[in-house]
């Protein structure tokens, strides 16, 4: 998650208060659209402590819209519950003290009624908000607005990512969503090398649209000539790897990844599971045998850049992936695909699969840029505060929304994390 | 829990099919009725690995009726869900595989509605199996029925034990039944000391009623004189305790519970906390100023053994207990009263608060009577494992049904468990 | 460990000046002796929590002088070093702050050479005293030099087990010392069962002789009849039972044992590891093939209770056991046997073994006798505080001293120790 | 650590046979001279699984002249003794399986007398080596012998650090060695800021001395323009962080070093602790009050960026480090200076303390250089699989070899080791 650099973003015509109320709407309705398969049991369970339960989630959300818009903004607005403040900040610590992030799943209230109740209560306010705010003031919030509809998107896809850990954990292997039609086995298309000439060049944020304040400021950095793959690391070809003894062979991995890799008994990525000597994935469509043309998800850093390595590669730097990506339009397998996991690249020509299907691991630690300024005040938490060892990721993925991503997008996860990437 | 001593119980009328029958019907039916204020979200939480979240006790007791008595005795009977032999069998090893106890809590499905349909279901062919049995075979499942209906009350204690749990941990607080009206502040009678003569004695169950196999064989054992205590000790006594520094003076505690003081940072009994300079404790009806006149509710076996040595006193054996016990009627606050709290004492003579209140810690430590043989198979998991490193306590509590308890019953927890008791 | 049973001991003639001086040099001594084998580096070593480094041990024996004779009996005694209250005060938690003792092997100093010259300065200050000290406060002071002789004697042992496993553990597998010659390979007696006539009894300790608390006060007990095996079991019928799937099948387990054989992987006793088919133990002599005529040694209480389920029979009480002993005299293959390690049992008739070889675990929990009471004041901790969770064992091993044991004495573990056992 | 670029590093006189035995003779010597005031006990401990024993450093060092040179060019050489190729193996897992890093306090054999057998074993196995090669060969060996050598020199800096840790958490608090006179108090001059202009810059090593591989290869940057502050930060600076709540304040801390504060009750640096309201701090010559004129030392990378977003500044990044200190001759309290602790910065102009005292954390994570590449065998262990989730610290300590620092040299800890630093 990232804070918005309120200042570079000057009002536009599409920023104007109508469509943003209807965006507000498009983007809130989208969270329910999503957590609609559930049963009132799947909104509340942690599986693990980086896994929140839905409901929370659901309310996470509202919480952040009445905090950081409706109490500034309107004196007259009374709050829902007076100890949601507690239960359902994640971690603004300078705003207050959050409930301990491991025991999420272990409040059984506010049930999941009652937090489509506050969620309601929070909408009708932000509308009429919205509505009544004096023009004076519409510079003021609407920077503020826009965040808070982004931090809704990221949370859309960590509700994919959290609901797919709570099904995939049960023995019954529950069914989210049964898959689109279209996703039927396709060819991937040949693995080729693009080439690309370094120099001085520059990255981060420029336009005036909407972005987080770890994507600034625009800055030149110094590149040496490199290459690109045409599309993503295929099943397939990760399953050589898996043959080749990649997790029994020490010499391809980082020393905090071995570790690991032994201590957890890795000997595949997260879902995979062998039956009948044959690889079988969890999917948000049910248990799937491995698809060897669809390209692999779930994979951590660790295992990434050990992949990598056998193949003599290596990870690209996000300034690499962003230079290259900049002059391409978004697009792919992403949320407004439907597909909700990764497919086969079957395009010619150029980067495929750059954007969507799953998260591309870099080989960049997760800093800020030159002259990088947090925030003042809580926002500032958004973002900043997670500038130390994690890695950045690009690029968008299955159920990434459309209109979130960007070629300065920097996504971050530790190392070992294994979501859709 | 514990197994049948089968053998020792002939047929009596009292334990005709009809009357059987309708004794199943209303344990079952009790268990739906503690339920029966629950949300559905209550039903899925899991505190603490000793804690299961009632959705999973609801399954298990029909579990345990579908693998000890429809699928031997029904050779028809068809199982509702192949994986929930896996899911629902609590620590039969010999059986098969449990699924981790402190992992129950992970399980968004079944859902609370299918399960209720699975309890359906073995109801319908319980009834089924129940009323078309052949005669031949009815001494043979006589015993099973009435091991199935015992389990099920124990696991209704547990569910109340666990429900509060689950709420008392959430900073809501929720309330789960308002009280009873009559639960009253009352002044309880003064303490005085009750003397019983040593010598030769005989403890154990000789009656042909149900009980577990753990209450035999009857046998004899020696004891000195011995005095017990007229009533149990009020929250106000066990005041004096905190406030004399009994949390911080190691002089009174064994060591293993002084360890787990300084460990976990204990100051009063589990529940209590101090608000204002007042102490409040959580209760089945939400908060509630600690009333005096109370029996201390919810204490360790280290906490009741310091409490004891301060006092000048000791924790009674569980033959002390007995011999006293087995001249006098069951009765007082158990769950009938339908108080679901301790209350004061206010009879006069005799040992008052024997029964019902709080279970009461003995000093002995859990372990076979002489001559003690576990049940062949699997049904032999139900009480002799767990032979070491518990303590016994006598009496049931609040929350424990009337026909369920009687002198020589032997109840057993980890010393550091708080329970009821 | 356990506090002395003060008033029962009346002075004799063999508790004089002289003899009790001697008997202080003399177990002194025995201490130095023991270590005489280490290397400096040996004694500095915790291979985990509940070993000590025996530099450690050598230390404490000397506090326990300096803290319970020469403290409260020689006013002009000065310390030896004003930090080593601190560090050498093992749990006397009413004394003082100990030194936390899982960090005991942190500790470089105080050297071994310095520890020597504190014993040397103790012993220097003892001698004095008990030359000096006027005859009326003899009575006084008698007591608790028999204790302190007694405490060191079980040092003695702990100092075996420890540095036994300290060598263990390496990879090196060093030799403490090279066995006796007389530790041949012997054939081992038949097993038969002598049987005993139940009804009631006394136990605890009565004669004038010195004995710790908890085998007091002396008090009445009604066994049933009994049998006891005419000797230990051997390493040979432990092999069946490890053939026969004694640590695969839980039926022969209790649940805390099975989950402890599972959680740590055990598949044989401790020490014993598997070469090229054939199974090898560590001894004090380094390492050797299992014989199959010793008796089976560094077992828990789990595994114990295991094997006599798998034979059908059980433990032993250790009313039971101290029955049968006490017509017995004390003999057998204890320290001053020096063997260092168990020997078959080769005598005829009677109980072989009773005493010596190693402790033999009952299935009694240690409980303090009726009427027990604990010392007034600090050494009221050396015994009573550790009345729960653990087990009584009997009878001593080949490295009890011969003079230290007794058919009142009571051992206890908790119980997945598996000291000589 | 890292390992040698070999091939930039053509043979010069100055790396001829007899300077190179001589320079060999003295690092070997070096680590001796650091051990002599080490009681024999000192050798043995570990402290945390981070510190090793510093017998086992010892061991190693000769392990790795013994793996990496003796093998590989003396075909006649014959092992000291067989295991000490897993014991001292430290973690070049494409090589053997290593004895496990926590574990290495456990052995208390090899002892010290043996382990310095072990060191002139090899020394006069190398002695003959290097007398007697064939001169072909030498262009082979001598790349290896300059990586040994700096490999040691890399162990006596560990060897300070972790004799401190060990003296430091003993209650006695043992003095190393006494402090050198000229350690007295003196005034640190102001802090100013020095400004460097940016643009294409090139870092890495370029000259034909030796480098580790981590230091290649020469590349270019780009750099903003920048200042660094003209010394190091004073313990007096920082106490007035500590007395502005800087540990109580998460608004200046990474979320992961919040965590850490909140975790470990972090209330000032390493070694720090307050004594009737003064801050202690052990040093290798014992306690000392905190000097406020001397650098603060023993902070970790959190503690040293919080500390920077207090006083409004960030740490530097390498790059800018390594540009600045180019063209500044190497210098200042390094190890030869024998202070063994930092001082404070008396001189005037530039920029002090750039070299020796501390280890300065920078902002940049440990990274591999653009085109870096590892070793060809299980030397490319060294250096190359730590390149994640560690930060980049330069410039050396007070315990750092002059002749081992450049202006390229990379060291790396995780973010909260406070090694001198």
């Amino acid at each position: 998650m990232a804070s918005p650099f309120f200042s570079a973003n000057p009002s536009s015509a599409a920023d104007g208060r109508e469509p943003l109320l209807e965006q507000y709407r498009q983007v809130r309705r989208q969270s329910e659209t999503i957590c609609q398969p559930l049963a009132t049991e799947d909104y509340c369970i942690q599986t693990m402590p980086d896994v929140s339960p839905p409901k929370w989630h659901i309310a996470h959300v509202s919480w952040f819209f009445e905090t950081f818009l409706l109490l500034p903004f309107d004196s007259d607005y009374r709050l829902f519950h007076p100890r949601f403040d507690h239960l359902f900040n994640s971690y603004y610590v300078t705003h207050g003290q959050p409930f301990p992030r491991p025991q999420r799943g272990l409040l059984s209230r506010p049930t999941v009624a009652e937090i489509y109740r506050y969620r309601a209560y929070v909408d009708e306010a932000m509308t009429a908000l919205l509505a009544t705010l004096p023009e004076a003031r519409w510079n003021d919030i609407r920077p503020r607005l826009l965040l808070g509809l982004h931090h809704e998107q990221q949370y859309q896809e960590l509700l994919y990512t959290d609901i797919k850990h709570i099904l995939a954990l049960n023995p019954l292997r529950p069914v989210y969503q049964t898959a689109a039609s279209s996703l039927q086995p396709a060819r991937a298309t040949a693995l080729e090398w693009r080439e690309f000439v370094g120099g001085i060049k520059t990255i981060g944020h420029e336009s005036a649209a909407f972005c987080f304040d770890n994507e600034t400021p625009r800055h030149r950095v110094y590149l040496n000539d490199y290459a690109l793959g045409s599309r993503l690391v295929t099943n397939g070809e990760y399953l050589e790897f898996i043959e080749a003894g990649g997790y029994e062979r020490p010499e391809f991995w980082l020393a905090d990844g071995w570790n690991t890799v032994r201590q957890q008994g890795w000997q595949a990525p997260l879902y995979w599971e062998q039956q009948a000597g044959r690889w079988w994935s969890m999917t948000l469509a049910g248990m799937r045998p491995v698809a060897e043309q669809e390209p692999v998800c779930h994979v951590s850093c660790y295992e990434a850049d050990a992949y990598a390595r056998w193949a003599g590669k290596r990870l690209p730097t996000e300034a690499e992936w962003e230079c290259a990506a900049a002059s391409q339009p978004v697009g792919g397998n992403l949320r407004d695909a439907d597909y909700r996991h990764p497919v086969p690249a079957t395009g010619n020509g150029g980067l495929q699969q750059l954007y969507g299907d799953v998260w591309e691991w870099t080989q960049s630690p997760y800093a800020p840029y030159p002259g990088f300024r947090p925030l003042a005040g809580t926002l500032g938490e958004y973002n900043g505060k997670f500038m130390c060892s994690q890695m950045v990721l690009r690029g968008g993925s299955c159920v990434t929304p459309t209109d979130h991503i960007r070629s300065s997008y920097r996504n971050f996860f530790y190392n070992l994390m294994c979501n859709f990437s």
